[in-house]
C-alpha cells in the first residue's frame, strides 16, 4: 500500500501524463470516433476526470462543489449502476463539451483531489479508490495512444503524431526455447502492491512440460506465413476466424499497406517501410493462432506465460494467449460500481499477458491480465510460440 | 444571364455567407457527423471550395496551381465520375484536414476565382459553371444550418447556436381556401435567370378543380392530430410510413421534447416551449400525409402548388407535395459530371416546393424543385392542405 | 356488374385454377419462403381462402361455422386492422397447418361460398366482395407462378415445374414507332366492369408528342447493352440503382446463368439456352432505365402507355413505366379493411402496365395499375421504349 | 475398439433410430429452418447419409456407384475442405431434394455400408471412420429432437410431437453438497472406447476445495430468481449477457409462456403447466451465471464437474460450466477433413458436461465435452451450483 505522499506523486504524475500524450493533437483530433472501440481523446480526458469526481470527491471530499452537474454523465462509460450514460457508439457525435471545457474540468478536479490528499488524513478505503483511479487513468493512457493511432492512421492523409514515439524496438538476441518442467506452480498476485481484483487469489496449478520462445514472432516470419498462403488455407483457422477474415477481406496485419509492391506500416511517426525485424503487431488472436498452426506449434496459456516470464524479455507487445478470460478460483468481485470493472467481461474474451510500448510506466506487472475479443487489432498485440 | 460584374458580386457574397454561418461554431462543431445525411460543417466548407477548384480553376484558369493535390479528393461528394472519394458515412471520422487548413484553402480558391473573374473575359460556359458553383454553395448554406441544428440539437447539452436566427415566424392572417379552376396550365422555368436542369422544359399540364389553403399547418393543429391518436391509427398511414414510425418509435415531430408534461422544441436559439401558432416543421412526408388523411384532405401535387403559389405566402417551410420526383417531359440531363446533379436522384423521393427560413437569399424561386426521401425530417419541412 | 350466375362461374373457375397451378408441386415445394417477397404456395392457398371466410362468410352467411377459429389468423397478410397476423418474414417457418389441412379448408370454404351464392339472393355489396375475392385470388395466382419459379429456380438442382408453361413468346413482327399527338386525353377505368379503386376517377391529362415502340425490348438488345459495358457505366444509372447493382453484384437479369460461356435462362420448363428473340424479363426498373439511357431514349409514363396501348400488342410482360405510383385526382380509398388494398402502397413504388404470361385470364385490362419497388425482379417484368 | 460385428449392430441401430425419431413428423415439418442454428430434419437425414458416402463409401468401397453425383453437396455442412456447400442459412429454402428422395438415398447408402461391413475385412482406419460416422449421426439425433422442438414449439399452433417423449424427470432426492478435496486429479478419456479427439490427452490438473450440488437447479428455484427481479439487476450479469437480454427482451427461459397469469412450458408433448420440480432447461449460460451470482455461488468448471461426477446423478440436462472450450494440453487435431470436427470451434464457446433427455443411448460418457455459444437456448441445457 502506498503512503499518502507516494499517492500524491502517483496522482500528479498520472494526471500530467494524460495531458502530455494529447499535447501533440489538433483540436479536431480530440473529437472523432471512427469505430465503436475507439473513443475520442477528449472523452478519455473527461472520463478519467469524471471517475475521480464521481468515486472520490463526491464521497470523500466534504462539501465538494460539482464542476457541472449537467455535464458529467456524458463521461460515464459502462457503469450501468451509476445513472444515465451516453451510449458508447454516440461518443463521436458530441462536439460539446469542448476540449477547452474538458481541460478546465480536469484542472478543477485535479486541484480538488490534490487538496483532499494534501490536507486530510484519508481512510484506507479512500486512498485505495484514488489509487484505482490512477491505474484506471493509466489504462486510458494506453487507449489514448492506440485510439489516436487509429484516428490518424485511418485518415487518408496519414498524419504524423510525433517523431519520438518508438513502436518497433528490435529484439537483438538469438532465438532460444526455454524449457519448463511439469509440476505444480503458483499463480496470481502475491505482494501488497496494487493489482486488480482479477489477479488476486493466489492458487496452485499443474503444468505439463513445455518449451516457450524467448522471442516474439517478427514481421519477417509473419510475411513468410502470408507469402505461403496462410490467409487462404482454411485448415489453419478457427471457423469464426475464417468467417471474419473473409467477411472483412483481411489479408495482412492492421496498418500494413502495400504501396508499389512494398509493404509499408503506419506508425505514430507516419507511414514508412516495414521493419522486418520488428515484432509483429496489430494482429488478432485468430491470426496469431493460424500462424502457430502453420508452424505446428501453439500459443502459451496464460499460466504457462506467467510461470515462464522471468526467463524472457517482455513488454513491447501485449501477447495473445490461448486462455479464455475466466475468474481465478475463489474470485469475488468487489461490491458496488467498482465491481463492474473486471468480472462482467469474463466471457468471450482472450487473455493477453505482458505489456506494450504504449503501456504507462508503473502499470506493468507479470500477473496483469489484459483481455480483448479475439478479432480486435487496434492494440499493440503480438505473440510468442510454445512447442 | 448575369453580367461578369454581377457574377463577381454573387460569388463574393456567397463565399462570405458560408463563413458567416459558421462564425458561431466552436472548432469541435465543425467535425462531427452524427448520421449519414448530416455532413460535418468543415466538409461543407471544403466541398464547396473543391467544386470551384475542380470545375472552374482546373478548367478555365490557365496555369492554376492546385492548393494541395493530395487532399482535395476528401471533398468530392457524389461525383462518381470524378475520381476517388471518401465514402459518405466516413466524413465524420476525419479529423484532418483541420478547420484552419480548410479556411486557408477557401481563401486561396476564393482569391483565384476572383482573380479569374476580374482579369479575364470568360466564355459563357465558364461563367455558367461559376454561377452554378454559387448556387451549389447556397444549397450547402441551407444544409449548413440544418446540419448544425442536428449536431447541436442532438447533443444532450442542447447548446445554443445563436440568439438571432428566427425559425418560427407566425402566420398572422386568417385561414382561406384558394380555388383554382380546371384547365390547361404551363409549368416550368420560363425566364433566362438561373435555374437547375430539372426545372427546365416548360410544358402544359391539365389540372382539375382544387382548393388550396393560404396557410401552412400549425403546431396547434398538429398537436390536435397527435392528441386524437394520429400516431396509433394504422388506417391513416402508408404501409412504409407505419413501419417507419413503429421501428423508430416516432410519436412527435423531430426536435420536440416533452418536459414535465409540456412540449418543448429545440431551435437554433436553444430549447424552449413550443410556439403553438408557428407552422409545423421537421416532419416527414409520411406524417404530413397521415395528418391530411385525418383531416379528410390531401397534399397538393407540385403542379397544383406551382399554379396556385402566387396567391399565397410561402418561403418559411419546404412544403411536402404528393408528387414523386420525376423528369419533366423532354428532360435531358447535362453531359459529364454536372449531369450527376439532379437526374440520378429521380426515384423514390418526393418533391418539396417553396423555400425555408434557412434558404439563402437569391436561391428562391417558385419553380424550384427540392426533393428528399419521404422519411427525412432534419430539413425545415412543413406542408399545406388541399381539398 | 356480373349476374349472380356469372359470379358463380367466375368463383368456381378461380378456385379451381389455383389448385391446378399447384398440382405440379411436391409437398415440400408448398412450404418454403426463400425471400420475404416470395410466399410459400401453401400460404397463398390458405390466404385466398381466409379472405372468403373473413370478408364473405363471416359477414353474409348466416350461422356460418368457422372451419377452425384458432388457425385462420395464420393466413392474414397485411390487413393490419383485422386482428393478429404472422409477420411476413415468418411464413416460411411454419410447417403447420399442413398442405392437406389447407386443401380441406379450401374445400370447406369453396363449398360454403357456393352454397351461399346458389341458395340466396345476395346484396350488391355481398356480390361485390365476392367478385373482389375472385380478383384477389387471381392476383395470387400470378404470385403463385412467380413464387414457384423463385423457389425452384433458386434451388441448386433447378427442378422443372412442368413442360407446358410458355414464358417466352417471340414477337414476330417488325419494329415500328407509333406516334401520339400532343393534346388532352382521358385516363382511367370507364366501364362498369370490375376494376380496383386505384383505376377509378376518370380524368383528363395533357400529353406532349411522343413515339412509342410497338415491340418490347428483347434479350438480344439487352445483351448488346451488357456487352457494351452497361453495368459499369455509372452515368447511365440512378444513384440508388448504382448502389443496388454494386452491393448485390448484379451483372445480368435474374435467372440468367453463364454456363461454359453461354447464357442460359431458368424458366418453369427448366434451365436452357437463352432465347435471343424473346422479350427481356425479370429485370428491375433500374436496369430498364439504364438501358433506355444507353439508347438515348426513355420509358413511357403510365399515361402515355394507356393512351397508346390500343396500337400495339401487350400482355406477355409487366412493363415498367417512368411513373411513380400515386393516387389519381379525386382518389378515395374504400372504408375499412378493404381500404388497405391499394392506397397505402402509394409511395416509393413504380407503376407497371399491361399483363404477363403468368396473369390469369379475365384479370387483364388496359387500365390496370400494377406496382412494385424499383429493384424487384421476380415478376415477369419487361419494358418498351419511348422517344 | 469395436469388433466388426459390434460395429454392424451399432451402425444398424443408429440408422434406424434417426428414422424412428422422424416417424412422428408430417412431410412439411422436415423442410423448415426457422433460425440459422435449427436445420430442417430432412437435412439432418441427408447430411448423416452424405457423411457415410463421402468419407466411407467413396474411400473404402471399391467401385462404389454414387447415388446421385449432382445432389450430394447439398448435404455438406461445414467441411470447408470438401468442395462446394449450401450456405447454412439457406438450408430451409430448399424444397428439393424431397423427403422421399432422401429416404431412398438413406436406404441405398445404409445398404452399401452394410454390404461393405458384412462382406469385407476392413482396415482399422475404415472401421474407425464408420464408428465416427455412427457417433456423428447420434449427435444429429439429439439435434433432430431439439430442432423438431424448435420448429413445432415456435409454431403458433403448438402442435404435439408425440405423447411419449419425457423431458422433465423429477429429481426425487434431497439436496446435498458433495465436498471434493484439494489436490491433483487426472482429466480426460482413459479407456479404449470411442471418444472424440477433444477428450483425449489424459492430463493432470490441480483443483482447490469445492462443494458441488447433487441436484440440478429446478424450475421452482429459477422462478424465485425471476420473481425477485433477477432479469432487472444489472450487477448479476455479464456485460454481453445484459445486452443480450435487453436487445432480445428476454425475461424467462425459452419455451415458457405466461398464459392467464400461469406459467406454461412447451414440451414435445405440447403446451402444459410448468412442472415446478423439474430441472430448469432451455436456458443460456448468461442466465445460469446470473442465477449463480444471485445465489452467491458459481458454476463448476468442466474439470471440477468431471472429477465430481461419479458422486451425483446426471444425464437429463446438458450442464453449463464456467469453462471456455479450449484444447487439452497436447491436443492435436486429426489430419484432413475430419480435423474440422472439433478444433476449429475452440473459441468463444462454453463447455457443457453430462447429457440430456435427448441424447442417444451409447452416446453418453463422463468425459464428453459438448460446447455451445453462451446465448444459445434451444438445447436441453441446465446447470448445477458450486460453492
Amino acid at each position: 500500500m502506498l503512503s499518502q505522499q507516494e499517492l500524491i506523486n502517483l496522482f500528479r504524475e498520472t494526471r500530467e501524463k494524460s495531458e502530455e500524450i494529447c499535447s501533440f493533437l489538433e483540436t479536431e483530433d480530440y473529437v472523432v470516433q471512427p469505430i465503436e472501440n475507439v473513443s475520442p481523446p477528449k472523452w478519455h480526458l473527461g472520463h478519467t476526470t469524471w471517475f475521480f469526481e464521481e468515486f472520490v470527491l463526491k464521497k470523500y471530499a466534504e462539501g465538494h462543489q460539482l464542476y457541472d452537474k449537467n455535464t458529467a454523465y456524458v463521461f460515464n462509460s459502462y457503469y450501468e449502476s451509476v445513472g444515465e450514460k451516453v451510449i458508447r457508439t454516440n461518443r463521436g457525435n458530441l462536439s460539446r463539451p469542448t476540449v477547452s471545457w474538458i481541460y478546465d474540468f480536469r484542472k478543477y478536479v485535479t486541484k480538488q483531489v490534490l487538496n483532499l490528499l494534501e490536507n486530510n488524513s484519508l481512510s484506507d478505503e479512500a486512498l485505495s479508490v484514488i489509487e484505482i483511479g490512477c491505474h484506471h487513468e493509466k489504462q486510458h493512457q494506453e487507449l489514448l495512444y492506440t485510439d489516436i493511432k487509429y484516428i490518424l492512421g485511418n485518415n487518408p492523409l496519414f498524419p504524423v503524431y510525433n517523431d519520438q514515439f518508438r513502436e518497433n524496438p528490435v529484439q537483438d538476441f538469438d532465438q532460444e526455447w526455454i524449457n519448463i518442467e511439469e509440476g505444480i506452480y503458483e499463480i496470481g498476485h502475491k505482494t501488497n502492491d496494487f493489482c486488480y481484483d482479477n489477479e488476486q487469489g493466489v492458487h496452485k496449478t499443474y503444468l505439463h512440460d513445455f518449451s516457450i520462445s524467448n522471442k516474439l514472432v517478427t514481421n519477417r516470419e509473419y510475411l513468410e506465413f502470408m507469402e505461403s498462403g496462410g490467409y487462404d488455407d482454411v485448415l489453419l483457422w478457427h471457423a469464426e476466424g475464417w468467417d471474419w477474415i473473409k467477411e472483412n477481406n483481411i489479408q495482412a496485419p492492421f496498418y500494413w499497406h502495400k504501396i508499389e509492391n512494398t509493404w509499408h506500416q503506419y506508425t505514430l511517426n507516419g507511414l514508412s517501410k516495414l521493419s522486418l525485424d520488428a515484432p509483429i503487431t496489430h494482429i488478432s488472436y485468430y491470426e496469431a493462432f493460424a500462424f502457430a498452426e502453420w508452424k505446428g506449434m501453439r500459443l502459451p496459456t496464460e499460466k504457462e506465460w506467467e510461470v515462464a516470464q522471468s526467463k524472457f524479455e517482455w513488454g513491447t507487445r501485449w501477447e495473445w494467449t490461448e486462455s479464455a478470460y475466466s475468474p481465478y478460483p475463489g474470485y469475488k468481485k468487489p461490491d458496488g460500481a467498482l465491481g463492474e470493472y473486471n468480472g462482467k467481461f469474463m466471457v468471450n474474451q482472450k487473455v493477453l499477458r505482458g505489456a506494450s510500448v504504449a503501456t504507462s510506466k508503473n502499470h506493468t506487472r507479470y500477473t496483469y491480465r489484459n483481455f480483448f475479443h479475439p478479432q480486435l487489432r487496434w492494440q499493440f498485440t503480438g505473440f510468442r510460440l510454445v512447442k
